[in-house]
């Protein structure tokens, strides 16, 4: 086992690490900007070292990071999410360096880098991918003959384009023809070529992952699926598990096909494969993403399986202890995102320092934060202050301690999304699990929360409560 | 469903009640003294009363309570543990003014009360207690006839006293000669009555407790057992579940005693069902109480059940909505009583200002608190700060768990159990889960911990510990 782990993030995926290198008894050596030396991780480290320049090269400088490993005597290096969890590069790095780099090998990080390749690969060993056409189409019959096959709706995209440009959504023949003129049109106006690409339009779909865990012996479980549906942005705000609307055999099913894409790149460590399930139930893989991600813990939650701890005996030369049919889900999770954000200036990031913390506590609560009272929130990382998830045994129950534990969550100084989580949970759609991608665009309402309450003290605000009910 | 509940109760248990009772939309009424006007329970409820006079006499002023509750249209009472809850009077002044006791009947608690009558009743149902002469002996013959029969060692009380007072643990027929005649003496003495008990000594045994759930509608169902051997002078101070040492078929063996006893009584709502268990795998009823248990999270983590809901649901006359083969273990659990306590000087409790707190998170921690940061504790109650339950997939993972999160845990100002508790998270017998009621006794070194580090101040101790790494 590791001696030592270099943790390359900060903020609460570091402390999340740190955790479990402390529950394996591996030494920690934390990583932090100027900008962010109060961080609680950089105390909870049982070392922590100064990288930069500035607030954020120094998470990213592959040679810095190395030689600090090298240095101070790391075997191993965590990378995270974000900064270089994804980077063959410092994967290699890594490897030649002789540090073991905690996630899959460089050749498999490649093979999921891109969205396109991983599309492909998919496609060859028969898992189903959103059809679209090959390559950019100019041509109206073949547009017309496409959307014929894959069935209406279809979207048009410039094949150049990106970040939604000139991106639109056609239901018949007619549509079609108007439209694609129209985008051919505009691609060729903005970028110089007018070929565009035809794809299926999946309506409403949820966002599907399988957690995937995978040794370097050949053993490739699944710890069943998270429902992601509710972002904003393409930004993930409250992850579920399981699914509500998986039954037992699609499960079974798109769990057999995300094990099947993890072995086809002979994967190894934590990873996440990630799917669209339309309305009808037809699901299409959309890309692996080969690290730890944010939402790991409502798998770990139903699972009671440690992902965390899981990737280092993995990335140890570990066979994995657990077989597929020792993987059970008991009852549901929520997490909500506790970001410094403000919902209603869309979602705008927010700094500021802490002036009151207390977390929520009792039965099926967890959190993993990284915030403590006078905490001054650096302006130049993410937003995530906190994850509060919590654990039921029914949908009901999960729901209701989601909104005790927000109503709960004592965290001043600093707008956050806790208020616009508490409208989610007494949200009727949300409540009795009715909700897609759309469901923040479909319920403007939810913006009309109440603010949190003030003051922030804890001593003064028991002090006013007190004084409200003395005279009854 | 009620409307509107009143806590009888303070402190982590008050909080707990709280909690269950937002899950299920019930509003809250606290009380609380003047001495306690600052603790958190007292804002986190709905409502709020001063009850009195004196810091203690109010939470035990039935009439005081019951009134206030008619007052302010509360329809129930939940009592919590200590104070009024295992008071038949107080079940049945709450009956005869139309309000809800949550616990069992009037008549249920006065069957557990005594503990000579719960004896009676397990032996007449066929449940082993310990064995002991029926009455006071005064004959030499009678004695060694019991010791014979029961197998030593046996124990001598004088039949009187009480507290320990007189006990002599005697291990063959001359000891028992020997010590007989001068217990009675001694019993004579200081009671006025020479007769003296003998009752089988069962060595170093395990303090084995069923969590039972029971309906209104003759439904009784076990949530397994735990151990809660790792006492000081009779006071719990870690609890487990499930035990290491019950197989399966003693644990349904042990469980259908446990439904057995509470339905002789036609028991309803939460109890527990204490035995010992003997270093042979023999059993021994104790007692039954009738009301929740400080230890019953260790209970929730594993099941998933959340037992004071039941409580509340069933009090409300619902049938329970699980059967005893939807109860399932899963994993480990461990809870750390936090005292303001000190180990060292005999347990004496501490009193003081909480100067800095951050409470352990993470995967698999779990915190019952009832304090924060500049909460002083005032001096008349008990001194249970906080309990730190944590759940892992093995054993090993929860203990390194609960060491991680006692580790993690910053409480400063007063003195606590949480350098002692870390020191029994890495004492190898415990470790190995070789411990039973004898474990604190017969580990002294345990006292010789490290004291928790200076300062409080997170911001300061950040600030050292980059100060310390900075020049490397």
């Amino acid at each position: 086992m590791f001696k030592k782990i270099l943790v390359a993030n900060r903020g609460e995926i570091a402390m999340r690490i740190i955790r479990g290198c402390r529950e394996l008894n591996i030494a920690t050596a934390a990583i932090y900007s100027e900008a962010d030396s109060t961080g609680i991780y950089v105390k909870k480290a049982d070392e922590a070292y100064l990288v930069g320049p500035g607030p954020v090269k120094g998470f990213l400088d592959k040679q810095q990071i190395v030689d600090l490993a090298l240095r101070i005597g790391a075997d191993a290096i965590h990378p995270g999410y974000g900064f270089l969890s994804e980077n063959a590069e410092f994967a290699e790095l890594c490897q030649e360096s002789g540090i073991t780099f905690i996630g899959p090998s460089p050749s498999a990080i490649n093979a999921m880098g891109s969205k396109i390749k991983a599309r492909d690969l998919a496609k060859k060993i028969g898992i189903p991918v959103v059809p679209g056409t090959e390559g950019g189409v100019t041509d109206m019959k073949e547009a017309l003959a496409f959307a014929k096959d894959a069935g209406y709706p279809v979207m048009i995209k410039a094949s150049s384009g990106g970040g939604g440009r000139g991106l639109r959504v056609v239901r018949t023949d007619a549509e079609l023809r108007d439209n694609m003129e129209v985008a051919s049109r505009e691609a060729l106006a903005a970028f110089g070529d007018g070929a565009v690409f035809i794809e299926k339009y999946v309506e409403r779909p949820h966002h599907i992952e399988f957690q995937i865990l995978a040794d370097k012996h050949g053993n490739t479980i699944h710890l069943g699926e998270r429902d992601c549906s509710i972002q904003r942005r393409h930004q993930k705000l409250i992850e579920i598990a399981p699914s509500l609307i998986l039954t037992p055999q699609l499960r079974a099913e798109m769990g057999a096909a995300a094990i099947q894409i993890a072995q086809a790149v002979s994967y190894d460590n934590a990873g996440t494969v990630e799917f669209l399930l339309d309305q009808d139930g037809r699901y299409y893989f959309m890309e692996m993403n080969p690290r730890i991600q944010v939402e790991h813990t409502v798998t770990e939650q139903i699972t009671a399986i440690d992902i965390v701890r899981n990737q280092i005996s993995i990335a140890a030369g570990k066979p994995l202890a657990i077989r597929q049919s020792d993987v059970t889900l008991q009852g549901h999770s929520i997490q909500c995102r506790i970001n410094a954000e403000d919902p209603r200036n869309n979602f705008l990031p927010c700094t500021g320092t802490i002036t009151a913390y207390l977390s929520p506590g009792g039965i099926g609560v967890r959190i993993d934060g990284a915030v403590y009272k006078d905490y001054t929130i650096p302006p130049y990382y993410d937003a995530l202050l906190a994850k509060l998830t919590v654990r039921g045994r029914t949908w009901e129950e999960t729901v209701s301690r989601m909104r005790r534990s927000l109503e709960e969550y004592v965290l001043r100084g600093v707008k956050t999304t806790i208020p616009f989580m508490k409208a989610i949970m007494q949200e009727e759609d949300f409540r009795a699990g009715r909700f897609d991608t759309s469901y923040l665009d479909t319920h403007p309402d939810l913006y009309n929360y109440d603010d949190e309450e003030q003051p922030g003290d804890l001593v003064l605000a028991i002090s006013a409560a007190i004084a409200a009910y003395e005279g009854l």
